[in-house]
């Protein structure tokens, strides 16, 4: 095993600021000492979109194979023809399958072990819908893909090899995660079950044990409905569903706690006070979340056996191509999956076998227990 | 006419922390430079509050009808019996109803011209319910009170006479309105229609030239659903409500732009470009809104003829009593009331019967129009 953490990222949508936040984050010579990269793209597109914007000089070892890789280099696979296209800023048929290809390549590399994270760059939701790619976004795609957990890989602590997807948006202080996420906002009452709530406070706090290192999270609830239902008068959500959802997590161990209106929640800076929030749909959970959070939110994909990232951001075609896109949300993500990665080995080590050992362990005080075993 | 603005407050929930904001806002002596204050509520209850918590003294002037107000003081006319209870942090239907009595007086002098705006403390929904008080809240309240126009008063500009009340949340930067506001999440999709997105455009374009002095005008009107339904893939309202809404408004010369995903919107920066913000309803608009706006917003009641502002927070139960609550929002809502009233004024005087006065004014250039006819 190399040294370094094998990190893959995708290039995304080829027409899209992909490459110009890849190459300008790479462009920091430092991240070689913190990982391995691979990049699953075209140095012939990197080499394009470098010399279009004067981005900096990156050193781009060429592999055909992950395997391969330099360690603490910065490593590239070829995953599309090398007479693809390019037109920055324009949503194309062939952009986003060259994105599929990366992505495809990257979680074949993920399942196999041959990277240890995945970092994605962003896709066009709708370019790259084919008949193998058929899903709303990143998140749901990788669930299929690797929420059966497959052969290799990291396995929950608690044994529980859960499989669904959850998209929690993180900064270093604020984690909001999603109770449904693309879906229209007509279905989301419909969609909001008491199984699903208490089912994504069981993974959301599972993941801030395991991956983020908080060991008695406290998870603050949203409501659906504005003013909380205000007992009823504006909608029975929170009474019926809400609230007994979080009734069963509590007698799960669970620290969760309110529904609380997001309005106030977030206007009183009681978010604050919160190791996770959970919200019941895309728009109450991100929109403040990136009012506050800015460039630096990263989009993390918990519950599943493999640890991926994003950027919070989108393809950016109004300023592909023009020197424009900041890097440090692709930065943020890298770092936070080099986090989650570490997180889950120690939490690992330092959990499994609790009895076993707890049994064997009768040493003198002066005796020193070996706890990464 | 007296040289100051007449300004009518209400106590609101006299659990609350009302008294608190009311008697902190008027410690400040400058206040009475401003504007005339007439305070509805109870000299003995703003006694309790004031002793209890050593807040500043102020000299309140009892008088029996706002007709008697003292110019530039602070006045206050008793409007619950003297024997009314008092227990912070309570809700209790006494104390709704004391909110109420002050409420309705209030209203009553604005409609008669004894007070020229009015700004009320916060009340709390439940307790306030009675046979006479059947509104989700205190705009639905002066929709139904001050809506049809009355005899008295200023008139809206275009002669329109609207009387449909948009909730607006301000600071000075930021204006989010709201095109459908108390009701469950549930109820939002089949409230939307076109006619009332154009209603609340129109109304919202209207003010922000009347009541702000924004004479041009760009509007952002947010999707309904995640990613602006992502072309269809995750909701039709875009498509076939809110675009077509912003095409009708559009023809009709009102600056407005969108759909727009909430999450993108707030997370670049967009909102800084535009001078009001629609949002399709309650948490969407809010929860931004408060997250940026912290102790500096306020809820303005547009489309009335008469000028209503109030904080952008509730009872405040859980601190009421302890000297925790801040005075800001009030206060910022104070220097709104006085900042519309003056604007109405202005843009009133300046766009009265232009074109008699285009036509008639035939003298030389060194002749000086008084603008004020």
């Amino acid at each position: 095993m190399s040294k370094n953490i094998k990190v893959g990222i995708t290039h995304g949508d080829i027409n899209g600021i992909g490459y110009e936040v890849i190459l300008k984050m790479l462009g920091d010579p430092r991240i070689a000492d913190l990982c391995t990269i691979v990049v699953y793209g075209s140095a012939k597109i990197a080499s394009f979109y470098r010399k279009g914007m004067e981005l900096p000089q990156v050193q781009l070892n060429r592999i055909d194979s992950a395997s391969d890789a330099k360690d603490g280099a910065f490593n590239i696979i070829n995953v599309v023809p090398e007479d693809t296209r390019i037109e920055p800023g324009v949503p194309a048929q062939y952009a986003g399958q060259a994105a599929f290809a990366a992505l495809e390549a990257a979680v074949a590399d993920l399942r196999s072990g041959k990277i240890d994270v995945l970092v994605t760059a962003p896709i066009d939701k709708h370019t790259i819908q084919s008949p193998t790619f058929t899903f709303p976004g990143h998140t749901e795609y990788l669930e299929a893909s690797l929420g059966d957990g497959g052969g290799h890989g990291v396995e929950n602590a608690d044994g529980s090899g859960s499989n669904k997807a959850l998209m929690i948006l993180c900064t270093d202080t604020l984690r909001v995660a999603l109770a449904t996420a693309h879906m229209p906002i007509a279905e989301v009452p419909r969609a909001l079950t008491k199984e699903l709530v208490v089912e994504k406070l069981e993974t959301f706090n599972t993941s801030l044990r395991r991956d983020f290192g908080v060991h008695a999270p406290r998870i603050a609830v949203l409501s659906l409905n504005p003013h909380a239902g205000e007992n009823g008068l504006l909608g029975k959500e929170e009474e019926e569903i809400i609230a007994p959802a979080i009734a069963e997590a509590t007698e799960k161990k669970i620290l969760a706690f309110g529904p609380y209106p997001s309005d106030g929640f977030f206007g009183s800076g009681s978010y604050r006070k919160f190791d996770g929030i959970l919200a019941m749909y895309h728009d109450q959970g991100l929109t403040p979340f990136k009012a506050l959070a800015m460039d630096a939110g990263v989009n993390f994909t918990a519950g599943l056996p493999y640890v991926r990232t994003s950027p919070d951001h989108g393809t950016g075609y109004d300023i592909a191509g023009k020197g424009l896109a900041s890097e440090d949300s692709l930065r943020a993500a890298l770092y936070m999956a080099l986090d989650v990665y570490r997180n889950r080995r120690r939490e690992d080590d330092a959990t499994r076998n609790p009895l076993r050992k707890q049994y064997h362990h009768k040493g003198k005080d002066s005796d020193v227990g070996d706890l990464s075993k």
